[in-house]
């Protein structure tokens, strides 16, 4: 096999024979078009392109995504105004910027994101802005590849790329003496269960925050759940069941905060008189339905300029960079 | 001109000799690269294509066309909820069908309407979908040319075409229904001024039924802006200051009802309680933080499987087509 690597580039043929399919098969997967084949087939492909060591036309491909004018944006849910308003802003800048935007919803789903991937390659798409991208066999493949991303919010899985995003240890601590200064002191967490890298380090930042300002015990409560509106209706549910309705909770999202709030409601909890929320996005409604809510605002209709310039960056000077957007307290 | 209409496909160069540009700027504009031209030159090269009636490499593009995976999907704005339910559920019944969705933001704007149709023609998209689209010389140009277009909430502005939405005039109706079984009776309208089909059906239908119940003195505020919630904030502000605040009010948006809701909190008015809001839409947060608000339920989730249904049949059958979805009373 290691020969054969480092032979003449592998052609379809080649892939076909070593996965017992038919070239068409191979021809399609490699397109995108997974729906006709079936999981194990697609797997067997898969794993024969990576050991024959084949290249979808690769020097085409790469002569074509240079005179393209689509970027895609794979989001993990549209429903969630937080990922509306990064889409609109970069929508916005990339139209400035002479492109078009092609916006896909993996709805956070690791086959749907290498699903859609693939898809954006057939269409030969001339980069790629990762918003909230989950670890998966084809987003390591691409990255490999050195596909021209830009992650946000989540930074890149595996280890390299450009990143653009707030400083969320930061957010953390600043959610823990938005609460301290109000005077409250027995203070709880709701977050989801498996959490990414912006749920770890706001709780790091928080519990961090709280230890310095003296505070040894965090209750702390987790749920899982298709949306942060769902988590925190059940973290709030959990947490309460256990430890009471406490002076204070940190929800790490804003969604998080509007499930929790519900809870309450249905609990005959007057929010914020019995309990404080703090939430941390700065959701676009808070000001019009949600006055009940402290959020850390981050300024998300603010990041489709520097996500397009680290997409230029990636262009043409590629590399590793990031863009650390500043967040307020609101 | 009538002759030259009549005579062999005019070419690039035709237009360019017209229009007085170069062939480049032709194809360029053609292929929707208006950046770099001027208005006033963009206009001429438009003009001249009409007179000399210049169809862009019309059955090449309809081929390729057969065979494009991509679907494009123009909606207003993608900070309504209401869009990201439809956009979703939309996305997934494509993806379903093998097929991918690019969404593109028109802001409401014909221009940017306009900007997007001809980056979709250069992309050789199969299909529009158009949500609630707005009148614009480029879309009459596309209705014109038979491009596969379904339309969402709107009806088409041009006459034909297939639609997907709800019975707008019902649901004011409905909305009447709705306050008047409250036992509500001094009631007003906020809506946008300069409103859609949709708005006005929507008055239409509440209007009426109010009328058939007696009430003749409905007090109506309008106000225009680039966000619903800006708008219900505007109108409630005008509605109080003329008439005071009255038992209920009909909004015609949802978010109408979140503007009015943050004016009325702002003004120490207690909602529900002083004041009663209805709004249409059925807002997928409604029931979590805004449950002040009783509203016309529409399904949007559902809205992706007849949209594809609708656009598979104007690919096969073609010819006009609507699917009217239900609506429901919370």
């Amino acid at each position: 096999m290691t020969s054969k690597q480092r032979s003449a580039p592998a052609s379809l043929a080649t892939v076909a024979a070593a996965a017992g399919v038919s070239i068409a098969t191979v021809s399609r997967i490699v397109n995108g078009e997974t729906r006709r084949a079936s999981a194990e087939t697609v797997e067997r492909v898969r794993k024969a392109i990576a050991v024959v060591g084949y290249h979808p036309n690769h020097a085409g491909r790469t002569l074509r995504r240079r005179e393209s004018r689509l970027v895609a944006m794979l989001a993990p849910n549209l429903d969630n105004l937080v990922m509306a308003a990064i889409a609109a802003s970069t929508e916005a800048a990339l139209r400035a910027a002479g492109y078009v935007m092609i916006l896909c919803d993996t709805h956070d789903r690791p086959d749907l994101q290498d699903e859609y991937l693939n898809a954006m390659r057939s269409q030969v798409v001339r980069g790629y802005i990762m918003v909230a991208s989950v670890p998966s066999a084809g987003l390591k493949d691409f990255v490999a590849d050195g596909a021209p991303m830009v992650f946000v919010n989540r930074r890149p899985p595996f280890g390299r790329g450009a990143f653009v995003g707030i400083d969320n240890v930061k957010a953390g601590a600043d959610a823990a003496d938005m609460l301290w200064s109000a005077g409250l002191r027995r203070c709880g967490v709701l977050a989801p269960a498996q959490g990414s890298s912006v749920t770890r380090d706001r709780l790091k930042g928080f519990c961090g925050r709280m230890r310095a300002l003296g505070v040894t015990e965090i209750p702390a409560a987790e749920a899982a759940g298709r949306s942060h509106l769902e988590i925190g209706y059940e973290a709030a549910r959990r947490l309460a069941a256990r430890n009471g309705w406490l002076e204070g909770l940190m929800c790490v999202s804003d969604q998080i905060a509007y499930g929790a709030y519900r809870f309450a409601r249905e609990s005959g909890i007057v929010i914020p008189e019995r309990c404080k929320l703090v939430g941390i996005d700065g959701n676009p409604l808070n000001r019009w339905i949600a006055p009940w809510l402290r959020s850390i605002e981050v300024k998300y209709e603010d990041f489709g300029e520097p996500i397009v310039e680290l997409l230029d960056h990636v262009w043409h000077a590629g590399g590793d960079a990031e863009h650390i957007m500043p967040h307020g307290v609101a």
